[in-house]
């Protein structure tokens, strides 16, 4: 079946990853969106939350029901690894076998959830960023069993015109996947230069704000160094800044979120962190929310070449 | 002598950023600078750049004369340790007592340029990110010997009203500072999923793009975790996917840009990156600046709360 033909989609785990796919769904005109969720009140917050859907959005109390007549089913569960091998054991049995398998999870693999499954090739990762309804990224990992099929068909579902979403497939399985590894690589750092007292924790956010955000909202991280190294691109880059380049990595803090000594970092970095960010009222987070909007869209933006400068 | 004062700046180095640095003294009504560089024909290029500026500005063929009458000495010359020790050593010796002495250095701590002078109260680093015309970080970093109110004046110098940027003290002297540290994490890692086959240059700069570009644009990485961790804020978080980061952590690339083996992700970058970014039109840089400064400009908007969502 093709990506543009009228899909079923069974969501299973309304959180706010699911409410947010409800809406990406029900804004295809041919889709019907079946929900299911343990949670008693949720219907209730579904209806409120989404109610121009109604007629389209189908709300079921068992998952036989919700997934019968899937070409899709998605989940956005617990994180946990029984929950979710049991979870696509039992889906395996009650949905047509041409059904699309896909996990919203940011942590455990398509190899590991499948583990119960008869027929592996058809589970997959499509990890989304929060906050999902604005930020563009959705990160598809398939286990080595995935049919490539089954692969395209989530990327080319995601890249349809209209689409808001930038889906990338990450090739092989690996902790954190792509965005997750990249951000935790520099959040380590960002802990240990706050525990060396190098900065505070409000001055690092600062320095990220002025500097290396705005350059990775313009430009990726290899864009940004093919420029910066001129006309010797980043071969020229490397050369220049190697030594202090290799100075810095052997230098990288080595402090960890588990263990003993290692995490004497974490008191210093939440106090600081919660004297500097008070909850937001709900005005300060939709003003957040459409900065970052706005943040994205400029992203697409096409300028008058050179008019501005 | 207080900030808001007349001020007369020499520049030593007009290269990028000392070009950058004429630009932004200049745009203060009550400054005169004073430029020094031994390119032949850096007076060419600098009356053709900075033509709206000519009466205010004056080129110097000796160190001596540029630097005669400064309350402020800025240096953006060659990387070289022993070229910035002998520098500033000449520098104190023709310099009124009294001036500001800083260095645009990347790399080069103050307490190791400043090991010939005599008075090592008056050095420090006022790091600008590329480009620096746009970008609003500056770094200052003192070295254990640097006055306070030194530092001071010069964080003081470049918050004044109407400044686009905004000066961070870094509290220790660091390899890379803080900006290139944490930017030098993320392309590890980067470098290293590249290496690894598990997404290529291209595919990892959009998904850098495409999620934590604008989340680091909007809001900085503590500010970020706090908010993911809802209502128990970066504690919750921590405590949450603290096993996922730790897996994460553990699992680090550990790539060198100098040695032997660990280097051989080297060929695949740079053969990828030069694949994907062919050299830019004149046109497209300034598309790329114009991108850059909107997405500045995104950060300091108001918004009418709640209006748009």
């Amino acid at each position: 079946m093709s990506t543009t033909s009228p899909q079923r989609i069974t969501l299973i785990g309304l959180g706010t990853i699911g409410m947010s796919m409800a809406a990406l769904h029900l804004a295809r005109e041919n889709t019907i969106v079946d929900v299911f969720d343990t949670r008693p009140d949720f219907e209730k917050y579904l209806i409120e939350t989404l109610p121009t859907f109604l007629g389209r959005l189908h709300v079921h109390t068992s998952l036989e029901s919700a997934c019968a007549s899937a070409t899709i089913v998605q989940e956005q569960g617990p994180e946990k690894v029984t929950f979710k091998q049991s979870l696509w054991k039992q889906v395996e049995s009650i949905t047509p076998s041409s059904a699309h398998l896909w996990t919203s999870t940011s942590g455990i693999a398509a190899s590991i959830q499948q583990s119960e499954m008869r027929d592996k090739t058809r589970l997959l990762v499509v990890h989304p960023f929060n906050p999902p309804h604005i930020m563009p990224l959705l990160e598809i990992v398939p286990s080595p069993e995935t049919s490539p099929e089954r692969v395209e068909f989530a990327r080319e579902y995601f890249s349809m015109a209209g689409s808001k979403h930038r889906p990338v497939v990450i090739q092989k399985e690996i902790p954190g996947f792509v965005g997750n590894r990249l951000a935790f690589a520099l959040l380590r750092e960002a802990c240990y230069l706050v525990q060396e007292d190098v900065v505070n924790a409000k001055d690092l956010d600062t320095i990220l704000l002025a500097s290396l955000g705005p350059r990775w909202a313009g430009n990726g991280v290899f864009e940004s160094y093919q420029q910066g190294g001129g006309e010797g691109g980043i071969q020229a880059f490397l050369e220049k800044l190697g030594s202090t380049m290799q100075l810095v990595w052997d230098d990288l803090g080595k402090v960890n979120v588990l263990g003993g000594k290692e995490t004497e970092w974490k008191d210093k970095v939440i106090s600081q962190v919660n004297e500097t960010y008070k909850p937001l009222t709900k005005n300060q987070i939709l003003e957040k929310e459409a900065r970052l909007k706005e943040l994205v869209e400029v992203q697409t933006k096409r300028y008058t070449q050179g008019a501005e400068l």
